[in-house]
């Protein structure tokens, strides 16, 4: 009998033995009791490599008849120099559109072929390519893949067309509160360092960046002995190394080691709370932010913590501040984990007069995690759902690469996943609170509220003797490294 | 030998047999050959039916860990009466913000206690709510079901609190030039009818909702005649039928049979072209809209037209709008398929002074469907490309059961999934030919331009002799059915 089998039998017991429970009525009568979760059938990936250097690892699943292959290279937006933020994107988001041999185009209209779509980006410490088609269509999809990550164009025309694209996103997101005050919670968060900087550039960083950076950054980081070949379906250890080998095993690394990661350090700016004025928005948003050290075994812990504070209708920001007092529509928060430290962001719309009030509620929110145990059944149903989200978020196999991706990116062995759910299970309030106590302290946190700030600064500075106010206009997220353009 | 082992092997063998097309360099050579596609590995959903006439649909998939659960009403937004757009949304809405016996908050507690979040909401003939969890908490994932789909409470406070968030969405909506035209584009096809009016809701309509309305409209449509179990994951039928007896068993109908389907008849306008004049606007909005008929046999010819016309970047309104002239970002087209009739909708942002050149684009790459058969090629790929996107779209459970949902709530049977991808494989061009020419003709045509209407009307009007100017402001999407508030 199969585990399957064995839970399904139980369910039909269950069943015979009558509805007990539903005799008062159909509907609920006691809180469901969080039970024992149930494994997930992940196998644990496994990792080969080829002689170039080039790391293939399979997250085999079978039975399905979708594979997502993904070529990661082992370097992002960090990597941005001194005034071309938004590089590595810019890169990686160009490799699909033209290659010395096809059009966008052409490649587009291949990979449709396919039934599948090429996918290019980049994040931190990550850029790539990815597609998901049924297995027979693999090989296929792979020999796409590896034309792009080594033979890309960067045609002029292309560059421009994506620059041009880029520039209207980018007024767009700065006419919204709550995207810039979260670029803006970065910076104070790592000030002038490697996460400082906006991913997605800037007004004048996208302007400045020329083919020639875009060329020189692929021929420095896209190289066989700094990426991974991420596979995951239906396919076995053997066959994925046959497709690597053919689609990338005559990928030549360039002569010396890859780049070290000679990073400078990030570090916080001295300001700890600032108000970006828009005199015109109709809603403030409200982010506070915390550095958080690099995610190993504390993991689950943090995921927790996060879900506890922030994570879902249930969860202490959402019940405070938009259930008990009508403050927000949209009240939560957010682990953004990066490799070398990320941070847990609260981020709440709310409405202008009620800014000054939400960051008080958010500190204390934080404060609690630190001071008191989470109670039993709020930490029990908080871990439900983080199970229930990451079961869900590995169901289809695109998922399940971007999982595997996740771990590698962050340094960590791919095996985790097999693991993730017991860890979360194991994750007790006393986890939680000495987690939080070690890392949530006010002295790393930052406050940022973006919005009209006649409306709320004044409220805002009692609580924040050092507030500093800057008109949104000349919030400054290129060189310096500060707040404020020169 | 599994149909899967097979795939490997000869998987396998290909690989063996030698590179010789990556010979040339890595990268691909010639475009790939859309193949035969692989038959998907869908179960024919089985039905089964209580006493109290409640329809039990499972899809079954075996070895999955993850089940969903919709219970879908057979009514939706297409009953909101008159004056009161929106109605169906609001009580599908509310359905999990409190019942008579819990709270919303304790509710959503339940839900996360067992890993899943109920969703509620409704569309065009369809309300419910869903929930996706791991199979051995189904049981009490259906009790939850069963109490917010059969006693509401609608509380005013929820009521309030919803009313509030909407009305502001709909400010941010109205704001939008895309977001406008849609709106008055579907006037214009349906005009008075029951598909005319926003399912989200007017301004004026959501102020005028009472709470009596909602529990009208529960009373009257949530019933178990009138509604549809759907299970999709790893369950048998004897399963599915237990389970839904003991969650749905007593749920009984109210006296009288269902309210008939005495919907009036949709009516387009007279006016075949609307400018939404919204002077401050960056950019325009382009809605080209042709009503088509309720689709049944000929569901997998429309599909493969609309990729043709506008799925995708190798999508003709994409290489002639965006590629070959950069008027756009995005330009596409989709399927707005409703039971009674829907309609093909190409939708493009660009420059206010492009608008007038991409609506005649537009036109033109219509009337071309109708006039000229689709290459071999093309048409390969875009069938490639819409079985592609089928295939990852029913690899979640959830994906799966709005599948079968959609199927039920067109009237169709949910069977047709299992010859979904055969159905898509044998369209010819002569099929979308003759499809294009019987359905996309200019009489039923309708154009609406949202933006700054000085800098591109004048030049529309040249083609569009009818053409109306109407302020943004001054759009009636309420009572009258026209396009003009009195």
């Amino acid at each position: 009998m199969t585990a399957t089998d064995f839970i399904r039998r139980a369910l039909l017991l269950a069943l015979a033995a009558g509805g007990v429970a539903a005799a008062h009525g159909q509907g609920f009568d006691q809180a469901p009791q969080p039970g024992a979760p149930r494994p997930l059938a992940i196998a644990a990936p496994v990792e080969q490599r080829l002689p170039n250097g080039l790391r293939v690892v399979l997250a085999e699943r079978r039975g399905v008849q979708l594979v997502t292959a993904e070529l990661v290279v082992l370097a992002g937006s960090e990597v941005d120099p001194p005034g071309r933020a938004g590089l590595a994107s810019m890169t990686a988001g160009l490799l699909t559109k033209g290659t010395r041999r096809h059009s966008a185009t052409q490649l587009a209209q291949a990979a449709e072929s396919l039934g599948g779509a090429l996918d290019g980006g980049a994040g931190w410490h990550q850029s790539g390519v990815g597609i998901t088609v049924t297995v027979p269509k693999l090989d296929a999809a792979l020999a796409l893949v590896s034309e792009v990550v080594q033979q890309p164009a960067f045609a002029p025309a292309e560059l421009d067309r994506l620059r041009a694209q880029s520039l209207d996103e980018l007024k767009v997101a700065y006419s919204q509160p709550g995207r810039l005050a979260a670029l803006a919670a970065q910076r104070l968060l790592y000030g002038a360092g490697p996460y400082g900087h906006p991913a997605g550039g800037t007004p004048v960083s996208l302007t400045t960046i020329t083919r020639a950076d875009l060329v020189a950054l692929h021929a420095a980081r896209y190289r066989p002995d700094n990426a991974v070949l991420v596979l995951a379906g239906d396919l076995d250890a053997a066959t994925a190394l046959q497709l690597a080998r053919r689609h990338f095993g005559r990928w030549q690394p360039p002569r010396g080691a890859p780049a070290a990661a000679d990073l400078p350090p990030n570090a916080a700016l001295p300001q700890v709370a600032a108000v970006l004025d828009m005199p015109q928005a109709g809603q403030a948003a409200v982010v506070v932010a915390t550095p958080l050290p690099p995610l190993g075994a504390d993991r689950a812990t943090a995921a927790v913590m996060n879900s506890v504070l922030g994570g879902g209708f249930s969860s202490r920001l959402n019940q405070e501040i938009r259930i008990k007092r009508g403050l927000s529509y949209s009240a939560g928060s957010g682990l953004d984990a990066r490799p070398d430290g990320g941070s847990l962001r609260a981020v709440i719309q709310t409405k202008n007069e009620s800014a000054a009030e939400v960051v008080t509620l958010v500190q204390a929110e934080l404060d609690r995690l630190a001071t008191a145990p989470v109670g039993a059944d709020e930490l029990a149903a908080r871990k439900a759902t983080v199970i229930g989200d990451f079961s869900r978020s590995v169901e289809t196999t695109a998922g399940l690469a971007a999982a595997v991706k996740g771990l590698i990116v962050a340094g960590r062995s791919p095996a985790e996943l097999r693991t993730r759910i017991d860890a979360l299970s194991a994750v007790s309030a006393e986890d939680v609170q000495r987690y939080a106590a070690a890392h949530l302290g006010q002295t790393g946190r930052r406050v940022v509220v973006a919005g009209a700030a006649a409306r709320f600064a004044p409220a805002m500075r009692e609580a924040q003797p050092g507030l500093v106010v800057v008109p949104s206009g000349r919030l400054d997220l290129d060189q310096g490294g500060g707040l404020l353009a020169p």
